[in-house]
């Protein structure tokens, strides 16, 4: 659609207003000008309420995210890039080719356009580097003071290759766990630029899209029975969850868990432990002890995976706990979160 | 997934705190005791971070919404069922049969878990009369302040029979519009709602899902070029988006268009026009000339058809403008809605 508006969105000093969300003018004008030019795609440009997309390989693939995340800029990313990571990541963790994202933006009126043309551009640049197409979406705008800046909802849609059987009900006695990187530097990331806590300049998020490591471990490890992206409540919640379905217990070696030393610092002032807080760009793999090796090496040889490490053990366990053997000669049990150790994560 | 909770949800007198959020015990015994039980299905109950569907029948399409509507309940419905209408509106428009939802909750810390679970309920069964499938989610929670009780966003997933190609710009000079019923019916539903104007009784909001009416016109209408539910801006804005994408103009008599007769007082008394107020169970259908009558006989056999009507031509005008000539014999234009009658309308 060409239309003539009388000037064009003052990216510099404009702010949303309730206009923008009325299906109207303003909200055609913010699709062209924002929207359009960042998520560029033939499936966008049919300009319908709904995209109409080639058929799908294989079993179809669906996964959904709202994301609230405070601030909306953190070192590491914004909630634009972490709203495609977070679905991405969704989707890959089932083994599933990410391939679409839709969108739905909910803005507070006065949210500076500026603010929302970074977000826009960076999930833009997220999915064009996952080779994603966002191919349909949908704005509402609410009051000033009934939101909060801006929340994403993302749905992403891809399929699942022949053969490829991941769930969380997988996990066997005697398998191996693994994680792709160190625990906790989202969640640190963000308590530390929330309360000004002065230790930012060490600690970035870890937000990213996993999806190469996933085919990967697809590809290589003959018997990866899941994976599972730690997000909110960390590790120990993640397993706790996977525990559950499988129904088995989990034995992990503290000290084989990969920790950032900046974020073990942070969390011992803090009085907060690592095992708990969010990741956004690390995995859980689960696959036999045979094929230990080879998940190790596949996951090492990515970027992404440098700092892979084998965690853990799937043991029998009728009460599914998930223990920790401490440095000390210890053991502890690791419980699902029970409170919310840090709100508006994601 | 099998948890033994200190105790059950207090459905009655419970509120939505910050813990629902978070992705530990307190979100999982809200899925379990509250989701699980509106919603179920197999897929649902698969329990990962995406749901593995079988293969699609053709080509795919996804449509998404976020909805903001105040006040949550309303005569006609409340945001648990239009949230599900509205999406499954936005694919049965394309010609699609809708198939499968994800659900993104963003709840306001304090929102009564009564409230909740109606809402939750109405999607439940929204969802089932449609036949379609919530097969993933999402639940975040912000702090009181932070948002308006509950938002939601539904992604729809379904296909497109072969030989189904309709699209916004597919509208021929010659061809005639129509509409399944009268306008304006849920925008006013709300405003007298919320302004507590006191003529609730008698107007209602039309949500509803449309997947028949739009099923129906596909097998008899060997001409149907496009349909579009007019929501947001009304039978107005949206004629002017296709009459954009069609580049085309479009002649309408202004005493054709069906407006309950309550709506149209309401509207007199407010100094509002119908033609841009928001609908959410009313479609426009465009097809040939030769096809009106087989196109509003198929309408009006249907229920939510029985009001149909043909409203007006396709005509050629390189300005695309929608001109109505009203029952004095005049003629004015239908511009774009460039301002916001009514904010939150869904």
């Amino acid at each position: 659609m060409k239309m003539a508006y009388q000037r064009k969105l003052d990216l510099q000093n404009g702010k949303i207003d309730l206009t923008h969300g009325s299906g109207g003018r303003a909200m055609v004008q913010l699709i062209h000008e924002l929207f359009a030019d960042a998520f560029g795609n033939e499936w966008l440009a049919q300009g319908n309420d709904q995209a109409i997309l080639p058929p799908t390989q294989g079993r179809l693939a669906i996964a959904t995210d709202s994301h609230v995340i405070s601030p909306l800029f953190f070192p590491g990313g914004n909630i634009g890039s972490l709203a495609v990571h977070g679905t991405v990541n969704d989707l890959a963790m089932g083994g599933a080719i990410p391939q679409y994202l839709s969108v739905g933006f909910i803005l507070e009126e006065g949210l500076p356009l500026s603010q929302l043309a970074e977000i826009v551009r960076s999930m833009g640049e997220a999915a064009k580097a996952v080779g994603i197409a966002i191919v349909t979406g949908d704005t509402k705008v609410v009051e000033k003071g009934k939101g909060d800046g801006i929340f994403i909802s993302t749905t992403g849609v891809g399929y699942v290759p022949d053969g490829v059987n991941l769930s969380g009900d997988q996990a066997q006695v005697g398998d191996v766990i693994l994680v792709s990187g160190t625990m906790g530097d989202h969640g640190m990331a963000i308590m530390s630029q929330r309360q000004n806590l002065g230790f930012e300049s060490n600690i970035c998020s870890d937000s990213a899209s996993l999806h190469e490591l996933s085919a990967a471990l697809v590809k290589h490890v003959p018997s990866l029975r899941l994976m599972r992206d730690p997000t909110r409540g960390g590790l120990a919640t993640t397993l706790n969850e996977i525990a559950h379905q499988s129904a088995v217990g989990m034995s992990l070696s503290e000290s084989a868990i990969p920790v950032n030393p900046s974020v073990r610092a942070a969390c011992e002032l803090l009085g907060l432990d690592p095992l708990y807080m969010a990741n956004e760009g690390k995995l859980i793999a689960i696959c036999s002890a045979e094929d230990a090796d080879i998940a190790l090496n596949t996951l090492q040889s990515h970027p992404l995976g440098k700092n892979a490490a084998v965690i853990g053990t799937v043991v029998e366990d009728p009460h599914q706990f998930v223990r920790v053997s401490t440095d000390f000669g210890g053991e502890r049990l690791l419980d699902w979160l029970s409170g919310d150790m840090l709100p508006r994560i994601c």
